[in-house]
C-alpha cells in the first residue's frame, strides 16, 4: 500500500530539551471518513513494525476483519524515529546535510505520540473512535488517551505497560550491549552495527516468545544430536531476517524509547496520570507474555477509570497480540458491543419493578 | 584455597569422536576421608563456577554448614574446558605448543563425568556417599549417577534437567551471537571477544533472573528519569565482573555443552537413560525458575525410580540455587535423615497389631 507523507515544517520540541527542525511522518489510511468524521480507528505500531498495517496485523485490519475499510477510517503513521519512512537516525540533518546517525536526539513516547497529535490536526480529525494497540503500540495508545482526554472514544491496549519495568530495561540494555560489541556500531553510516543488531534481535525474540514456544515449535530432531540444533539456527535465522529490513540505529534509539516509557513522568505518579484518561478503555493481556506480563495490564485496568481487562492464553507469550487474531477479535467485538448498548437510550426505569431481578 | 592437580597423561577421547592428549583437572578437598571412605561428598559446580566451593557456595559447604569438613570429605573439581585450573582453550595444545583457543575440541556434560570419573579413581574412591550439583553441576551429577550406577549413594539435582530445552539453546545461541559480533572473536589471542562476552553475560543475568528479580532489586529512582536506568547499570557492571575473572572461548564451549546435555543420547531413550540410575535421588526445583523451570525437574523426579521432589520459592529464580541456602539445607536434611531411618535395622512385626493405625 502506498504511504502518505505529512512533512511538519516547525522547530519540534522533545522531552529531553532538544529539539528537531521539523519532522516528517509516513502514514496510511484505509476506508473512507464519514461525513461526521466519526469512524476514525487508529491503529499504533510496535517497535519494528511500520504504517502498513496489513503487513503486520492483517488478521485485525482489512476487508471482512474487525476493523474493516468499508466502515473504518483506519490510520497508521509510521513512528518517529523509525526508518518506514518517517524521519529517523538516517534522515538527513539539514544542519549537515548528511544523515543524522549517532546525532539523532533521544525519543520518548510522549514525543511519537505529539507528533502524531499534529498529523491528526493536519487531517482535521476532532475525534479517534478508536485508538489500539500492542506492545510499543499500546504505550503510544495509553500516552495520547492521557495528553489528549476527551479526543478518543475507545482504548485498547494490548500487551502494554503504564511504564517499562527493570526487567524490560534489563533486556534491551542487553541487546544494546550487543550491538556496541560490534565495533561497527562507532561509525557513522547506514550499516553499522548490523552484527550486533543480529544478536540483539536473537535475545529479543526469547522475550517475545516463552519456554514452551521454543519446546514446541524448535524441539531436537533427535536424542542423538551433538550441535546443529533447530532453537539455535531460529536464532541465526531472525538475525538474519531483521538485518534485511532494519538499521541499528533505529533499533538503538526505540529499545529507549521503550525504556523511557513512563506515563507518570512529570504528572505527579503513574496513578495521577492514569486517572486523567477519559476514554473508555479495555486493557488486554496474554497470560504467557514474559516481556509485559499480565500484572502490568491488570495494573493499567486497575488505575484507568473506565476500563475492563480481559486476558487470554497463547503459546507465543508477547508476541501473541500479532497472531491472536481470533480471541482478540472475540473479545474486542463483545467489548464495543456492550459499550454501544451503553450509550442506547435509557430505560424508562418507571415501567419496571422495584424488586431486583437475579439479583 | 590451594588447588590440587590431577593429570591424566593419556589419550582422552571425547563423545564427539575427537581426543584430547590427556588432561588436567584442578580440584579441592575438604575434610578427612574416613577408615571405611564413606564420607565423601562429590560437588559438581556450575556454568562460570570454579573447584574452591566456599568461593560460590560457603552457605552450603563449610564448618557449621549441612557439608561440613568435620564429617565429610568434600570434593569439587573445575570441569573439564573450564580456566579455573583444569585443561581449556587457554590451555597449551601440546601439539602446537600454543594455547588452543579455536582449536579447542567439543566437550559434553559426559565427558567431563568421565574426566572426573578417572580423578575418582586415582583417589582410590569407590562410593560416593553424595553427589550433588545444581544447574550445570546438576547435570554432570545425573549423568554420573547414569555412567556408573552403584556409584553414588545419595544423589541431590537443583535446578537441573535432564537435557537441554530449546528455550535454553535459544538463550546459549544468542548470547554467542553476541560474542561473534565482536570481531576480535575470530583471533586466537587469550582476550579475544570480551566485549562480546560482556553483552552474552548480561542476556545470561536475564535468564538467571526472573521479572520481580529486577522489580525488586533494580527499581526505578524516580518518575522524572529519561535515562541512566539503575537496570541498565546492573546489566553493564555483570559484563564488567565477568571479563575480569573469564574467557570468551570458555564462556562459548561451556555453553555448547549446556546445549548438548541430553542424558538419552545413544541411550534408546531419556526415560531408559534416567531409569538406569540406583542412587537414592533428591530433585529440587525452584518456583521462579526461568531458565530450568520446575517442570524439568518435575520429569527427573518422575522418571527417577527413587527419587523425591521438592520445589522452593525464591525472589532470584534460576539464580536461586546459589542463594536459597537456608531452604536447601532444611530440605537436604530432612531428605537425608529418611534416607537414614529408611536402612535402620527392620523393626520386629511381630510386635506390632495387624490393625492399621493412623492410616
Amino acid at each position: 500500500m502506498d504511504l502518505t507523507y505529512f512533512d511538519y515544517k516547525y522547530s519540534f520540541p522533545l522531552e529531553s530539551g532538544a529539539s528537531l527542525p521539523g519532522f516528517r511522518l509516513a502514514y496510511t489510511t484505509r476506508g473512507t471518513l464519514n461525513a461526521d468524521r466519526s469512524n476514525v480507528v487508529w491503529v499504533c505500531h510496535a517497535l519494528t513494525g511500520n504504517a502498513n498495517v496489513a503487513d503486520w496485523w492483517g488478521g485485525m485490519v482489512g476487508p471482512g476483519k474487525y476493523f474493516d475499510p468499508a466502515t473504518d477510517f483506519i490510520i497508521c503513521a509510521n513512528v518517529l524515529g523509525s526508518c518506514y519512512g518517517s524521519t529517523g537516525p538516517l534522515s538527513v540533518n539539514p544542519a549537515t546535510a548528511k544523515p543524522y546517525h549517532h546525532a539523532f536526539p533521544a525519543v520518548t513516547v510522549r514525543d511519537i505520540v505529539n507528533a502524531f497529535d499534529l498529523l491528526r490536526q493536519e487531517l482535521n480529525i476532532e475525534k479517534i473512535r478508536t485508538c489500539i494497540g500492542g506492545s510499543l503500540g499500546g504505550e503510544q495508545a495509553v500516552e495520547w488517551a492521557i495528553l489528549h482526554p476527551g479526543l478518543i472514544d475507545n482504548l485498547i491496549l494490548i500487551a502494554a505497560s503504564a511504564m517499562a519495568s527493570p526487567w524490560c530495561i534489563a533486556f534491551n540494555e542487553s541487546q544494546r550491549m550487543a550491538i556496541e560489541a560490534d565495533p561497527t556500531w562507532a561509525e557513522n553510516c547506514d550499516n553499522a552495527g548490523l552484527a550486533g543488531m543480529k544478536a540483539a534481535r536473537a535475545m529479543a525474540m526469547i522475550s517475545y516468545r516463552n519456554y514452551d514456544t521454543y519446546g514446541f515449535t524448535q524441539a531436537l530432531d533427535n536424542n542423538e544430536q551433538l550441535d546443529g540444533y533447530k532453537a539455535a539456527g531460529y536464532q541465526r535465522y531472525q538475525g538474519e531476517k531483521i538485518v534485511e529490513r532494519f538499521n541499528a540505529f533505529t533499533y538503538w534509539l526505540l529499545t529507549k524509547i521503550m525504556d523511557s516509557h513512563n506515563v507518570g513522568r512529570n504528572r505527579g505518579s503513574i496513578l495521577n496520570a492514569l486517572g486523567q484518561i477519559k476514554a473508555r478503555t479495555l486493557v488486554v493481556g496474554i497470560r504467557s507474555d514474559l516481556l509485559f506480563p499480565p500484572s502490568e495490564q491488570q495494573f493499567l485496568a486497575r488505575h484507568i477509570h473506565n476500563a475492563s481487562y480481559e486476558e487470554i492464553d497463547s503459546l507465543y507469550g508477547h508476541d501473541g497480540f500479532l497472531i491472536e487474531f481470533r480471541p482478540l477479535t472475540t473479545i474486542i467485538r463483545k467489548w464495543m458491543q456492550a459499550g454501544e448498548s451503553a450509550i442506547a437510550p435509557p430505560i424508562n426505569r418507571d415501567t419496571i419493578g422495584t424488586e431486583p431481578v437475579n439479583q
